[in-house]
Formats: C-alpha cells, sequence, structure tokens
C-alpha cells in the first residue's frame, strides 16, 4: 500500500469521515513483532498466497525487500498457549515478571532504533485456551503483587504482552479473543501510565453480518425464536479451533452480541465452528434464523457468508494502528471507546449494534476535527 | 388485538422508545375504507387464513362481528389500475374531480358517523402501474389547474385519494409503491391543508434487509461489485407484478435504497419480482452480494428471506396509523420525516439505512416525550 | 387416506412402476401398538396438528373414532432407551425372556383379534443410545443363547421387538436408526422363520438429498474436499439428540452413505444435529460441499433442506408395511434387498445412491408383475 | 495434461468404468478450429487466466509453444450470430454452399498435414440466436436442395459447420445450446455417411444438479409445486445471453429437462440467466424448490451452485472427443446415444435424469470392453 502496489479497500480509516483527520500515513509505519512458531514473515505471506490466491509471485518479488526488513525485528516469543508446529526454539519459558522485563526491552530497542513517536503493540497471535477469570484481574494492585510473585498462572501469555505494552505506555490493541487487556486491572493500568488499550476479537465475518442484522429484528419488534450460526474455517485458527477451550473462547465472544442487541428474546441461539482444511484462508458462515411476526408467523432468514479471513482483518488491523497511534498522541488514555465497531467484544462499550457503533467512530472523529486549530502532528508510528 | 385475541409483536409502535408516548391505542380505532373487488372483509380474512395458515376458524368466528362492521363501513372504489377479478361494479367512473369530491363525502361521513378525532387515509391497495412524471405534480397550482379542467390523465388512481385527503385536511399514508402523495404538489397542499401524510412503500421483506445490510458494506469500505435480488411472491400482489409496468413501479423503489446507500460504488444491481403461485402469502427473497476486499479479495454473501408478507405489513399498518394521528393532532404538517423508517422510498428524506432511519423516529419520539408536561390527549382515531 | 380425506402424494407405492402390484391397501390396514410414554393417539395427533400445522381441528374430528380404535390397540412398552416425559408407568421392565414373550403374546392376539392375513410390527419410536456391537450378535445361536440366560445386556429394546416378530414369523421394519434387526444372528432368524425385515433409518431428509447429489460428482469425476451437514429439529426425536450417545447412532447411520458413494475421495465430512425448539415438527439441514474440478479449481455448492418430518416419513411407513407384508405372503425372507432405498443404512444392500436404490425397487417390481398369471391374493395386513 | 503438468480431475472418461477402453489418450491429441474473434489461442488463456486465477503464469509459460502450435491451426470463422468485439476480419460472408466447401477444406488439410485417423468437430461457440425451426431441417432431401439453392436463412452458422463435418464422414459434438446437427435431417446426414454426431448444450451446472435432484422428488412421490432457477454469469457467454434471443435458446434447452423428468407435475418453472461481469469466468445458481408433499405439506428446498464454467466444461469437451472418435472408429454412425449424460438436450434420447443417463455410458462401456476380443486399435485423434 505504501509503495502503491495495492489499493485500499477495506480500510475503514480511509472513508470520507475519517480521511479527514491526519491519521498517521501507513508510509511512516515500520514492522516488527514477537513471533513463536519460527515461520518467517516472507514464508507466512507465500503460504497465504498460495493458500488464498491473492498475493501473487509478482507482488512477493517486488516486497522482497520490505519483507525481510520486517523479519529483522522479529524476536522469538514466549512459548505458552496452544501454538502448534513450532519450529524455532523460543526463549526459555520465564516467569511472567522476566517475561514483561523482556518484551519490554523488545519494545524499547524498536523504537530507539527507528525513533518511532509511537509504538502500538497488536495480538494477532493465535487464540489461548479460554481462561477462567481471577480475582487478580480485577485491581491493578492485586495483579501487580502476582507479578511481584512471579505466580504464572495469573497470567495468559495475552497478558504478558499487554502489560508490558501498557506499563511502558504505548498503545495496545487485541484482535484476538484471548484475554489481552480486557480485564479491570489492565484497564487501571492503561489510564494511570497514559496508555490506551482497544480490544477485543476483531470482527471481520459472521458477528459483523449479526451485529448488522439482529437490530433489524429488534426495532421490528419481531421475536426471534431461534438464531444458529455454524461456521467453516481452514486456517490455522481453525485448527486451533478443534480444542474445545479455544473455541470455547472464540464461541463466547461471538454469541454476546447477539445476546446484547436481542436481549433476552432469543429463544435459542448457539454458535458452531469446524475446521474445514480445504477452505484454506477462507471461511464460511451459515446463519439461519427463526423468528416470529405478528400472528404468530413464523418466519425465518438465513445467509451465507463466504470471506477470506485474512483480506478482512489485515485493512483493520492498519486502521486499529493509525487511531490507537493518533489516539495515544492526542492525550487520550485507558479504553479506545470509538472502536467499539472494530471488535466483537468491545471493552467497556454495551453497544453492539454495527451501525450504532460506527457511529460512536463518526462522532469521535467529528470531535477530533472540530478540536483541531493548528498544531496538528503527524506522527512516526511504528 | 384490541380483544385480546393476539399479541402485539411485530408492532414497532411497541418498542419501549415508543411505548411512553400517548399515541392513540388501537382499542380505539374504527375501520372502513373504499374497495374495487367486491371482495368482503370477512373473505378476505378466510383466504388468508387458508393461505398462509395464520388465522384460525375459531379467530375467525370471534371476530365475525367486528369483520362485519368493518365491511359495513366499505365504500366502492374506483375502477382505475391494474384490478383483476372485480366483482362488483364499482361506481361509474366520475372525472377527478367528482372523485375527489365523492371520497372526501366518504370520509366527512364515516368521521361524523363515528365522532372521530382523527382519520386516517391509509393506501393498501394492489399497485398501479408506473406512471411518467407529470410536470402538473410539481406545483400544487399546476394540479390545482388539471384538477379543475378534469383532465384525468393528470391523476392516477392514488393520487385521487390521496388529494381527496390531504385537502381535507386529513393524514394519508401511501404504503404501495404508487404514486399517492410522493409529488411536490401534494407536500404543497398538505403543508397549505394542515394535513400530514408518509409513504411510500412499505418496507417489510427483502429492502428491509438490504436496507439493514448495505451499511455492513458502505462502512467497512468493502466495494460492492454485484448486489443481484431475486423475489418470488405468491399472492395477488405477485400476480399484478405480471405487468411489466407495475413490475416497474416495483423494482424502481427497491433499488433506489441500494443506490442511495452505497453511492455510484455498486458495480452492477438488478431486482427480479416473480409469481409463483403456490407461494400464497409468502414472499421468498434471494440476494446474491458479491463483494470486493483488501488486495482485490473477491468475497460473497447471500441470504434467503421467507416471510408472510401480510404477517409482516399488517402491525406496520397500524403503527403508521397511530404515528400519522399522533403527530397530526400535535400540529404536523406535511410529510412525516420520523417516519422514514416505515418505507423503501421515504418521500423527502435521504435516509436509506435502516438503523439511521429508525433512529430519526427514536429521536423524534424522544422529543414528544420532552415536549410533554401535562395535557396528553388520547385521541378517537379511525 | 382410507376415508378419502387426505391425498396419496409423497407414498412411493402409488408410483406408476408399483401401482399395478397388488399391494395391500390401506384401507384394509388395522393400527395398534406399543407406547411407552403414556401419550395416546389422539393427543399425539393434536399436538401434530398444532405444532406442524398440517392436521386442522375438522380433521382430527372426522378421525376421532379411528384414533380411538387405534389407541384401543396400544399395549404399554417396555422402559428401555432414552425415553423421556413417560406419563404412564410401563410395565415393571422384565427381563429380555419374558419381554419377547409379552411382546409376541401381544402380537398374536391382536392378529387373532382382527383376523389378520399379515402383521408389519414397525419401529418407529425414538432412537435409542449407540451401543457398542456384541459378539452375540453375529451368530443366531449365540444370540439364543444369551436370551435363554435372560442377559439384559444383549439386548437393545429395539433388538426385542425385532427378536419377538421374526421369531414368530412376522415382518418387521425398522425406521429408526437404533439397531433393530440389524445384525446377522436376526438376518439369520428371519430367514429360519420364513420372516422378512427391513431397515434402518428412514430417509426422509438430508440424506435423502445427499445421496440424490452424491453421485453427481462420483460420476463427474470432481473430488469432494469437504462435506459438511448441519440439522436443526425441533422435535422430540431432536431433543433426544442431545444426547451424545444418541446422536451418534444419528450421525454414524448419516455419514455412512457419502462415504459409500464417494469412497476415500472425500476430504473432510461431518454431520452435526442440533435441537432447536421453535422449529417444532420442522427439520432444517444445511450442506456446504466444496469440491475441485479440472485445473484445481475449487468450487462450492450448499442447500437447505426444510421439510416437515413426520410428513416425510409417515407416508414412507405405510409404503414400507405394504411392501413388507406382500413380500412376505408371496413367501421371501430375511432382509428386503429392494427396500434400500427407503433407508439411510440399508442392511445387507451396498447400494446408497437413491437413484440406483430405486432401481432396484423398480426391477424388483417388475419381477413381481412379471411372476404374477393368477392367483394375486390381496391380503389384511395388519 | 498431456505433459503431466495437471491432473484429470473432472474428466468422466477416467472414471473407473470408462478406464479400461482403448480410448484415444489425450497425449495423440492435435488441436486446431475456427475462431471469428481475432482473439488468440494464448490470449485466451491468459485472460482466463486472469479472471479465474486457475491458469498461472507458469503454466501459461510452460505451454508458450503449444498455444502457438494450437494458433497456427486457427482459420478464420464465418461471420454470422451474435459475435461481439470481433477483430479480425474473418472472411467475406459467403453463402452456404461456399462455407461448407470452405469448412471442409480446412478439415481436410488440417488432417493430412497431421497424419489424423479421426478428427472431431466440437462446437464451442458463443450460442446463437434462437432460431425458429425450419421445415427444411426435418429431411435430408429438402436440407440438400436448400443448400443447392444456397438459401442463407436456412442455415444458423453452427448447421454450416455441423453438414460440412458430418457430409464429410467426420465426428461432430455440439457442447453449445445452437442447432448444430441436433435436426433430424443432419441425422439422417450423419447416418448416410457413416459420420457420428453427440449433443446438445454441455451440462455442467445448475442444469446438472437440476437432473441429479428431479428425480429425488419424482421417485419420492412429491409434487413439486414451483421450481425457479436464478443463474448469474461473468463470462461474454453471460454478456450474449442480454440478448433476449440468445438467451431464449438457452432457458428453453435449461428448462426443458425438468419438464421431462417430472412429467406434467410441475406447478410453475422459469429459468432466468443475468449477466454479472464482477463473477467473471464463475457461475452462480440459485435454486429454489417449492415441494408438496403428505397430508398437503408445503416444503422447501434451495440450492445455490458456484462453479467455474470453462473448468467444468474443459474436461468434458476431450471426454466427448475422446468418445466421439472411439465411437467412430468401432464403426458407430448417426446419434451417440451413450452421451446423453453430456448434454442438457441430449438428441435423440429422452433420459433426462442424470445418474440414469450416465447409466447408458457405463452400459455401453461394458458393451465395449466385451466386444474386445484383440485388435484395439489406438487411434491417432485430432
Amino acid at each position: 500500500m505504501a509503495r502503491g502496489l495495492i489499493g485500499r479497500t477495506g480500510l475503514v480509516t480511509e472513508l470520507k469521515e475519517l480521511r479527514e483527520l491526519p491519521l498517521p500515513p501507513v508510509e511512516l509505519f515500520v514492522f516488527g513483532g514477537h513471533e513463536l512458531s519460527g515461520v518467517t514473515v516472507t514464508e507466512a505471506a507465500r503460504t497465504f498466497g498460495r493458500r488464498a490466491g491473492l498475493v501473487t509471485d509478482r507482488l512477493l518479488e517486488a516486497l522482497s525487500g520490505d519483507l525481510e526488513a520486517a523479519q529483522a525485528e522479529v524476536r522469538p516469543g514466549f512459548p505458552t498457549g496452544p501454538v502448534r508446529s513450532m519450529r524455532g526454539e523460543g526463549r526459555a519459558a520465564p516467569g511472567p515478571r522476566a517475561a514483561v522485563a523482556a518484551i519490554q526491552e523488545d519494545l524499547r530497542s524498536f523504537r530507539e532504533r527507528h525513533e518511532l513517536s509511537e509504538v502500538v503493540v497488536v495480538n494477532v497471535a493465535t487464540t489461548e485456551p479460554l481462561a477462567e477469570p481471577r480475582p487478580e484481574w480485577s485491581s491493578l494492585t492485586a495483579l501487580r503483587a502476582a507479578l511481584d510473585d512471579d505466580r504464572a498462572e495469573v497470567f495468559p501469555a495475552s497478558m504478558l504482552y499487554a502489560y508490558a505494552a501498557l506499563e511502558a505506555g504505548l498503545a495496545y490493541v487485541n484482535f484476538t479473543p484471548s484475554v489481552g487487556a480486557s480485564v479491570p486491572a489492565l484497564d487501571e493500568l492503561a489510564r494511570a501510565r497514559g496508555a490506551v488499550h482497544a480490544g477485543r476479537d476483531g470482527k471481520t465475518g459472521e458477528t459483523l453480518v449479526k451485529t448488522a442484522l439482529a437490530p433489524l429484528f429488534a426495532l421490528r419488534n419481531l421475536k426471534v425464536l431461534a438464531w444458529e450460526g455454524y461456521n467453516m474455517l481452514g486456517n490455522p485458527d481453525g485448527e486451533a479451533l478443534r480444542d474445545p477451550k479455544t473455541r470455547g473462547a472464540k464461541t463466547t465472544s461471538k454469541d454476546r452480541s447477539l445476546k446484547s442487541i436481542l436481549g433476552d428474546g432469543v429463544g435459542h441461539s448457539s454458535v458452531h465452528i469446524d475446521f474445514v482444511p480445504s477452505l484454506d484462508d477462507w471461511k464460511v458462515a451459515f446463519d439461519y434464523i427463526h423468528f416470529e411476526g405478528f400472528l404468530g408467523a413464523k418466519m425465518a432468514m438465513q445467509f451465507t457468508w463466504q470471506g477470506c479471513d485474512s483480506a478482512l482483518a489485515a485493512p483493520l488491523v492498519l486502521d486499529l494502528a493509525r487511531l490507537a497511534a493518533f489516539s495515544h498522541a492526542r492525550g487520550a488514555s485507558g479504553a479506545l471507546d470509538h472502536c467499539a465497531c472494530f471488535f466483537k467484544d468491545p471493552y467497556g462499550v454495551d453497544v453492539h449494534g454495527f451501525v450504532a457503533q460506527h457511529e460512536l467512530l463518526r462522532r469521535w472523529a467529528a470531535t477530533q476535527r472540530d478540536s483541531e486549530s493548528g498544531g496538528a502532528t503527524r506522527a512516526r508510528a511504528g
């Protein structure tokens, strides 16, 4: 995109209502990260190209230097969670205290090396197994105590990265259903350190459609008798979801939106996720909605969504990086409510209808435009 | 409903945000009308019961007195438009001037007979063939001149009823794709006479879904390459639509919403309507949406909607009668912008996204609640 | 049907190729049975009428005498298997030996009371939990020994009825996925006693479509990458299937056909069944088929089937009763191969393609017609 | 395929039941043809690669020599029918007599140049407008007289090629809905000249599914109330179908199969075809089937087929070339009934059910295998 090789379709920040804000341009982005699997950025791009048919050999060639540059900024991650086919050795599993310190050191050195004004940490790792909420997650004091005591059982891997980023005063985005920063203790941390966070679980497919459609039934006073959702995935995400605990994290997050929009009125609902290897990076969702109208008439609607998971997610990750960097630079702290439309399970916002969520973003953008009088700064963000 | 025999599912005015307004209760409604086909109210209810399976013999029996009372208030209509299987003879086709006078006389006598505080005229007749817009429709002066000259070619039947109602200072609602009051001249008439109007073309099925879904693509910056809609109908409406001119009226109205939400971005779109007799009162819509995302990924969504047309429409007709009567009693005049969410092609409002349209209604309701300080009057409306 | 109140749509035995055989007419049928739940025939019909909207009050009234007559021939069943909401007390659970004897006594007295030339026992009970195959099922000698020893763990309830019927030299049909007579020992018994049997698991919906469609892929040499089937049921059958063991019996039976037609070529396949109460007697199946063609092109087909379970099953039960009685009267014994088209999992026949299965029936009918030279006997069958 | 670069998925002649016949191997095929549009074989392959994403740059490169060799054997066609974007000049439109002579000369020289034992002419051109049947098509004598008189109005372009091939004693296959050899006069010609023909209209998508599914309803004695088919195409074929006359040729051919399988029992049926440019070489069909079962239960099935048109058609063209060459070499003449399964509208065969059609092919293959005793000849076919 920065090189003008592909267009900007799919980027929310390129919509008219956001384009006028001085968001950091993707041209200034520097990419790095933590990776556990040992697969390089170039290999991942090549695999995606082969599986989804969207990245041609020509494009890969034109980007080979950029992909290598990004790879040079990739550090080994920490071996927790359901990661398969691990090729590299990872770092020897440290306690949470050491892990947080190591992540922060990686972030600091990345920032200095590239002289970045903003660093945004985005969780796009494979989903963690669903963890039971812990009392320590409720207050920063308790969580800090657990960290000081190096109690590993309190910290899912996703939370370590969130903690590291927020304590360092940086921006953190959680695009997965893993816990990340979606607990009061980390929100408190963000506010205390002038950091921002947004999450969780990027809304790219079935739930996106659900939250666009469910208000139709609510606002026409139609009674939803049943909403059954069947998802088929072919990528490693789908494979990880064969583990019932991981799947639990995902389906819980997917189901919450519906309940929130339709209230107790839903007679029956369920969300299934199946791994169908031949689909590769494609995702097929079939939803059946049974509803009742006037005179007790039972009616039905069904939809099928066939989307390329990565092509739907990638532009939103760029959007969130731009919005988080910008919000942080403008002095925001804590959860970014205006980013609710990007997530299946937006932290701290009880607005789930998609149009209503976007309205939060649009209004925020209007406020930001109004508050500009002169010194708009275009930050170099990484 | 007034007798407590059926519930209120499907009524928008029973939603929390509207329930608190002192809208005229359906218990006070008196029903009458004009009918061209000679089919009685009881016969129509019985046929609907048999076709849609929703009205039991028991319900028909319990309502036999009410249906007969309504039938007693039915007057012959005026034989224009594509009306089939006409059993009664209708009135001898008069010129527009005489027709308007006769309709007004019917309305006046209906109102007096029942001592009604409000009368709402609702067009639920079979769709007229699509008429080419005429210059006389642009200004009240020109239209009045055409009426004085008794120029029949200027006045589709639907417009005669609209004219009669609005000139008499009453409320007029157009639930069909026919012209009705959806021209500047009649809006001018409404304003001049302190009358209100709302229309046109009740949004009950495919277009309802379209206008709930299309914002998803717009707000995610996804490019809609094609949106193909196929509708199958089994009731007399479907039969009338076999006439290409009538179908034209309908498909034009259905397509407009999409264009308005997605702008010029839609590569290709079409709307088909077929008459499939075995469906009876049921309506099946299949829509295929082809869209492009990041990296040029071509993705697809499809939905099927299976609804009972009359069960979806009936509660909205009650809603509109309540809202029009209430608005008129509160002193409104001209087009009722807050009723946009009920229509495929809302007059004078360029908001087509369904959630955004409902927001207009919600905000209006909030204003109405705020402006209440004491003297809320529950009107007797017919 | 016997009274001319409803038509014969859905009866396979009314097809041209079968109509010419002197099958026992439904007019001569006498109905009886064993029931565990305590629900009467009339109650069941009324409930079905209310849930599926197909049996009107008028029809129930016209049949009240017949339903009561059938009810008079209903005997309490034996309390085994996952039967819920049992209202009656059942007989005190006897050992298998006593149960077989009691069932046979019921059958004998039923037959004598009505002077029936043929009696067909049809299993239409709720599906049993999937039982692990037992060595005793493999030979009649071993099974008889287990019965003599009264070893209850060897005999699922469905097998007791099958044993009782076949040993008495009668016809037995298993319309459920339960074991019934689908084991070598019972086939041996049938042959030894001049009895006939047919089963198992009536093919009424998703599997019917699957076995009609799968040959398309096989015969066009298209590679099926994935075939995912999702079933939603609302009736008590669906409720029983919430028990994973019961569901196992069903999905195994549903999946077998596909494997048989497509061989090892299927990359991935699964069958899901969900209980969706609002569907009542309706069944919705959604299947997604991912397949590969020339040049590695990945293509997809999907279908949705919305059927009334009982309305699809009932005529097939009549068909099977007619065919089993006729075949038995004509001297057949053992499994009725020509009835394979009625079952998801036909015993002893490895033809699963639906058209090919029907061809077995058509050819059998041709043979039967040819072999008729005079003495066609119309049996009185119960 | 001949070079081992792609597999044989999608070829019917590679099924077990046909693989054992000594059909001419694709390795011996030589390709040539007539083309009107001026687009070269290489350009067409490149365009298809870009549009359908199935032909990679690498494959095109590996085949560049082969494509050029094929192009060297392409001769200009005759400018008739609805051909758009014609780039070459074509030959000056000759009368039918001269056209037939010229085509025959092209075929003769092609055959000699490559020393081919068999030549198969396959019509894969854009569909012609539907022509009214003419009396001259009914007898060879009448058709010959019309040719002698050079009466152009008697000969659609497709018929000229068919006439030329058959009169030269060659094999002719019509993969399009155009007339080709599907008239008695040309069948007579084939028989007289020891030539073979097969057609018409390759069955690759919606009709394939229809003819696999329709027997399900017929053989279960379910009454089809309505079968509505909606097709969306993006390739030049779809564009040509915007012409209502061309579309007529196609929809007639598609509808015939259904009527044949279901008889007069179909309450309502229709076939729509729309041009949806963004689909490129992909074809989406949506069919809605409304049917009635026992107790008058109205049920529904729907399916969506998403296929790559060319990837579905190409292997069948190879199959037909192999089968036609083989049948001809074995001494067949006239219509090849055993090829009915390849066509929507098989000439002279009233078997439309797909499985039953394939059975004709399987049985023929069995006969051919049995009749082999020694001298199987592998012909060099072009």
